[in-house]
């Protein structure tokens, strides 16, 4: 089948494209026009892939999410149990200057998907996904009896992803009193905490 | 002074307007022509206040703050103590229709503000807002004996920070997964493990 080979291929160069005028101007600067001049095609080609910056957006937050799952997997998590997890979370935080593209592309999403279907379905695919590597870190504590009797897992979680979402956007929006090394520290103090 | 009276009276009705638009249709539907229709001006008139959507925004974001801290200061907080921080907690949360729609302004303008110093300060002084209350909150229960020894205040209010940020994008984005009832819990819950 030729023709959806060569349709994935497409995306992928475009993903690429997309990728690189993120990295180098920012989320805000990657428009169709930006995209289509970085890949060497021409708008109205770029045009049949996405039409709106809602679903441009959408298409750069499915490709963050397939980088997230390709790192979490191939990442190597030995070491003590709170260290892996903590290592595994980090993997969806702005880190770096990689994984700081990656959250404006989430928190850029988070106010423009409002009305947009396409949009939406891709932020609540990113967002559940957090949530979902956030229960099982706490399922992981769980087993290793990390997680204190009296603790009830799925709010803990719910605790863990909402924790999760306030420090990438501290680090996206004050990042003056939220450096990756702080982020890492509250981050493994909150773990410790779930022990108790 | 007649003319300073008289323009604060203005920025009060635009305010006014402003809000009922938010309200009513949300914070993506708060344009200068939807304003100025509302508060019955022209475009133009109201373009003597604000010229962009960035300092609209950032107008909207001042008159939340001015809400927000006129109802802390009118708020009784009797009571044992950890109740009185977290519904001081609460007043900043989106716990209900209003403060939802003040938690959608906030959550719009911190993608907007890139680039635009109006919009961009604004965002600063609410956040700085929301980080004061934070840190005046672990500094009542580390008076009241309520903040276990071995916890560094700022550090802790950091973590509080963030997930009150947390829990507002929740409510905003995922309310399925985050009604009002189950974000006090979780402000309860975090509270408490202050203490020990």
């Amino acid at each position: 089948m030729p023709k959806i080979v060569d349709h994935q291929v497409r995306r992928e160069e475009i993903a690429e494209a997309l990728w690189r005028v993120v990295r180098r101007d920012g989320v805000g600067a990657a428009t169709v026009r930006s995209i289509a001049a970085e890949a060497g095609w021409s708008p109205s080609a770029l045009r049949h892939y996405f039409s709106t910056q809602a679903e441009l957006l959408a298409f750069a937050m499915e490709h963050v999410v397939t980088r997230v799952r390709a790192r979490i997997e191939t990442t190597d998590f030995q070491g003590p149990v709170r260290v892996a997890v903590r290592r595994l979370l980090e993997e969806l935080l702005p880190m770096d200057a990689e994984r700081r593209a990656e959250a404006e592309v989430w928190l850029r999403l988070t106010t423009r998907a409002q009305g947009d279907p396409t949009a939406t379905d891709w932020l609540r695919r990113a967002n559940d996904g957090t949530g979902e590597v956030a229960a099982i870190v706490v399922g992981v504590l769980a087993a290793e009896g990390e997680l204190a009797g009296h603790r009830d897992p799925g709010f803990e979680a719910a605790r863990l992803h909402a924790l999760i979402d306030g420090l990438a956007i501290h680090v996206l929006t004050r990042p003056e009193s939220m450096p990756p090394e702080r982020m890492s520290a509250l981050l493994a103090a909150h773990l410790e905490d779930l022990a108790t």
